[in-house]
């Protein structure tokens, strides 16, 4: 279901005549665009979904919450609008799970790379066109030996936050930014180590939190709960490294 | 010849048990890596380019200048190593030819997403397995509609090149971290407005340079000079964007 909504958004990728500006019609300052092709996706896998499980709740970034009860999922139509209004190609449709609040599956589909990801339990695996391969984190300990990942430096306020993200930075072996959701798939293949994000949104991080736990790794926000709400997350690849985050980045 | 050489690098991409870190070997500081893959590739191409040309001179990252004369090949084997081992789609393969320095065309394979783009003279094209595209820039000409890219922040040394920098982000429609080469491609569609970087080698820009100014695109150093030596790199969709982005960067 995933796959197949998601792909309705690649009418739009890279076709200039067909991006549209969020708040210039939102009449809001900054650049936040989204798409009719977010519309288009997110109403379709609502459709799906209500198909298949019509007692089931649901919630997205462009429509809302519809239903209620202990079974919700949560879709974000087009995590990376920036990336995909630009035609670079790491964005994806992403879908959660959740059990009385508790993230317990999580769904990726990467158009632009035709690459699938899911996790739920101790299960996290990535199917593309030519495979199957199940992942697991790094493992890496050390902020030293570590690669992380980071949307952009911008999410950080100025000032302290700012400073205690650089205070890793600084620390690490890279520092990546760009990527949205896609880190987190990096990061439960093992190819990075940890993602640092701030001023997410539920529907954001919510069908990720399985993704990564599937595949061993740890996500939370600075006081270590699960970020069912956004905001400030911390995902890593292995305990000793999220402590070690935490630590710098915790006022 | 690019597409084939360049297809070498993906039996190393996103594959952990054979990336290296050059820095490591070389006992530098930081992190700069380089990959079997990179050698693999460089040597590929340059012993197609000496098949068919063999008068010609190569210049490349790994392997240094070979011969001389007028006619000189450059290339970049994997430009965006750092998004090659971190398992992101945005690297590629770049060659450029030159006639007695001067930039005449350029090829850009894109492995990881099976992208081609070639520029010479006033045609610029991208081709997949799907298309033929012709590209041309966007021709955006306020900074304050443009979408700029630019591979890394920490590129400008801290003080006033930063400053100058975040004067031209703060006035711009949207800033896009990372990307390496394939920045020059989404500015040659259209898709983004301004490339601004800094510390680049000659290999990194010179088969870049062709493939933006043949889709209507200017690329310069700050002082307005063909790039040729890597450095400090403006590249823009229009005459007055480049104009204006300049104004703001040149001490």
């Amino acid at each position: 279901m995933v796959r197949t909504a998601g792909r309705l958004s690649l009418d739009w990728y890279r076709n200039l005549d067909r991006v549209e500006n969020k708040h210039a019609m939102a009449g809001r300052d900054g650049f936040d665009p989204v798409t009719e092709a977010d519309r288009a996706v997110e109403a379709e896998l609502r459709r799906l979904l209500a198909e298949r499980f019509p007692g089931h709740s649901i919630m997205g970034e462009e429509y809302g919450l519809e239903g209620d009860g202990p079974l919700r999922w949560t879709i974000d139509p087009i995590d990376g609008t920036r990336a995909f209004i630009t035609g670079q190609p790491m964005w994806g449709t992403i879908l959660g799970f959740q059990i009385d609040g508790h993230p317990v599956a999580g769904w990726m589909y990467l158009p632009a790379l035709d690459e699938s990801f899911i996790g739920h339990g101790t299960s996290c695996r990535m199917m593309t066109s030519e495979q199957t391969r199940t992942l697991s984190v790094s493992g890496t300990e050390q902020l030293e030996d570590a690669i992380v990942l980071c949307t952009d430096p911008t999410m950080f306020p100025p000032g302290e936050p700012t400073e205690r993200f650089q205070r890793v930075a600084e620390r690490v072996k890279l520092v990546r930014y760009a990527g949205d959701c896609v880190n987190y798939g990096l990061l439960a293949m093992g190819l990075a180590d940890l993602v640092i994000e701030n001023g997410l949104a539920p529907y954001d991080i919510i069908p990720l939190i399985p993704i990564v736990e599937a595949a061993g790794g740890v996500v939370t926000d600075l006081d270590g709960n699960t970020p069912t709400e956004g905001g400030y997350v911390v995902a890593a690849g292995s305990e000793a490294l999220h402590a070690a985050a935490i630590a710098l980045l915790k006022p």
